[in-house]
């Protein structure tokens, strides 16, 4: 039998992102199940519908709860925090490098990375020498990654994901997909998500 | 010591109230935590935030997602469940009754029973009929009941009560308020409001 596999489509910008990126691998594992890292990007999706900035921006009691609830989820993960200044910042040029990444296989320790950096030390991975320095931690040739990140070939890579991602019906990040299909949204849909591929979840009391 | 009390707030427009209200009382006996109902209307505050529908009404992809979120989230809980039509419905005349009960303490079983018709069985309760029908189902005078909820003095106590949502940054539903400040939203951080209130919370990792 082919392992199980689940889509995890994040935008770097994100900051439920952040929460699963930091648990998805590992629960994953456990559950036996193989992650499709799916970096993409959220502003393209908000724009068609409507919308010029992210809900938690538009409405400040929404927004000014979100950040005391990543703090107490944070914490209760163990997961440092640090709420980034400026925010939102822009995850253009980190999601085309985690592209980068797919096939050599570094995307996973990356987009931790990323993240880490970003809400878990409050720095800004709009600067592409914040993102240079995370790939040399990780002993890549900086300057040539970010060079294929930017080419006219990748950059159409990219436009291509968030396409993909409308024609599954996406509409906020962090969401996984399970068999081309089911999607869940949010960091607290994980633990669902999983269960769903591996067939734990009460499916036969659903329409199809 | 005194046993602690977790405040609920909830809207019984709320989809995810539903799932709050059929859970909150056997989870907070279990945790020890009394639980306070506060039935509220949603509507107010969102027009205050210049809105003039709920998000997933704004929003058809979210609003999609919504109904199959809702659906998968039911049978994970064992919950009957049945989109309704219309949606939304009036909960105006819900929550008025709701207060009514407070006092007597049959509100509880009353909040239960209307979501349960509403999203376990697609009955309208916008109508007064059904909601009559659930009075009566619990041996009380159904007349006598609802005409005390629409006289001008509990009008005005679920004025009151809006304010009070608002005073309390509340912004959605449902919503539980720990000690007067600790604002969760959701049903997904139910868990969590509990955890707050019994001291089983990370809270010396988090700033106050």
């Amino acid at each position: 039998m082919m392992r199980p596999t689940l889509e995890f489509w994040y935008d770097f910008s994100s900051t439920y992102s952040y929460l699963a990126a930091q648990r998805i691998e590992s629960l994953a594992e456990e559950a036996g199940v193989g992650v499709v890292f799916r970096p993409f990007l959220l502003g393209p999706i908000f724009a068609t519908q409507g919308l010029t900035a992210a809900p938690f921006e538009q409405f400040p009691l929404k927004g000014q709860y979100m950040w005391r609830d990543l703090e107490r989820e944070a914490a209760t993960l163990g997961l440092p925090f640090c709420r980034p200044v400026p925010f939102p910042q822009s995850s253009v040029l980190a999601a085309r490098i985690a592209l980068v990444g797919l096939e050599p296989g570094w995307t996973p320790a990356f987009t931790r990375a990323v993240f880490t950096a970003q809400f878990g030390r409050g720095r800004n991975i709009g600067e592409s020498s914040v993102l240079a320095d995370i790939l040399a931690g990780m002993d890549l040739d900086s300057e040539a990654v970010i060079a294929g990140a930017q080419g006219d070939a990748n950059k159409l890579r990219l436009r291509r994901m968030v396409e993909e991602a409308q024609a599954r019906g996406i509409f906020g990040a962090p969401a996984f997909v399970a068999e081309d299909r089911e999607l869940f949204w949010g960091n607290d849909r994980l633990e669902r998500a999983l269960d769903w591929v591996t067939g734990q979840a009460r499916r036969s009391e659903l329409p199809v």
